[in-house]
């Protein structure tokens, strides 16, 4: 059955981690898992301070070429009649500005204990969020 | 840490779930989750034989637009040296012609015991995988 928006929305924000698909001016999907907060109807994410290489860091170039993100949690059992999954569609937009990174960082390591002692390095990805849909096998 | 190649071949092969990103003509990804099978560079998911809404089929109007697609299974452990993801990328093509997919409803069939008493209706999506990489916290 489908999921109203709000339901998806708040079955999303409570995973724990979800996967981000950008797209290249070519084309090419890129599908990476992230950690990441919502906030109404944005979702943030970041990059984080390891060392990357260029691979690494598709989804910004990705993000620079196409805004166009989607953003997916779902949740897989043998049993199907417990499957589910929701999404967020909408655009992203790259954030590195350190002043306008400070509250989505703050809201990631509010979910997440390993960002309070070691904040994301990297730049911030904002998504404005223009879909919320989802589906439960029950 | 990198994952060679056999690696992440052989942990997206005995993932139970994967995410499959496609993308529109007009450069949107979609996202959703997939049952699927591996065997050597092809990877195999099908569309299930419930009564489907437009957007479901979402998925294969994309891959007639543009073949392009990702395939990605990770781990999540809120002990982040436990995380791991696997990624295959490639091209997708529809199947809807039963004699050829019968051999990959077998493959989907050994590994889903629901596939072989409710077969998926819909046609197969066979991708053949360019390219597999992955990483390891540990």
């Amino acid at each position: 059955m489908r999921l109203s928006p709000d339901e998806a929305r708040s079955r999303l924000a409570a995973a724990r981690v979800a996967r981000l698909a950008t797209v290249s001016a070519q084309g090419q999907p890129h599908l990476v898992p992230v950690t990441f907060a919502v906030d109404g109807d944005h979702l943030y994410t970041a990059v984080d301070a390891k060392p990357k290489t260029t691979r690494d860091l598709r989804r910004l170039a990705n993000l620079a070429a196409n805004p166009h993100v989607a953003v997916l949690a779902d949740r897989y059992d043998d049993d199907w009649s417990a499957l589910w999954w929701v999404r967020a569609d909408g655009t992203g937009m790259v954030i590195d500005d350190p002043a306008r990174m400070a509250a989505p960082i703050e809201l990631l390591a509010a979910r997440y204990p390993q960002y309070r002692d070691n904040p994301p390095g990297g730049p911030v990805i904002a998504i404005r969020v223009d879909r919320w849909t989802g589906w439960s096998a029950s």
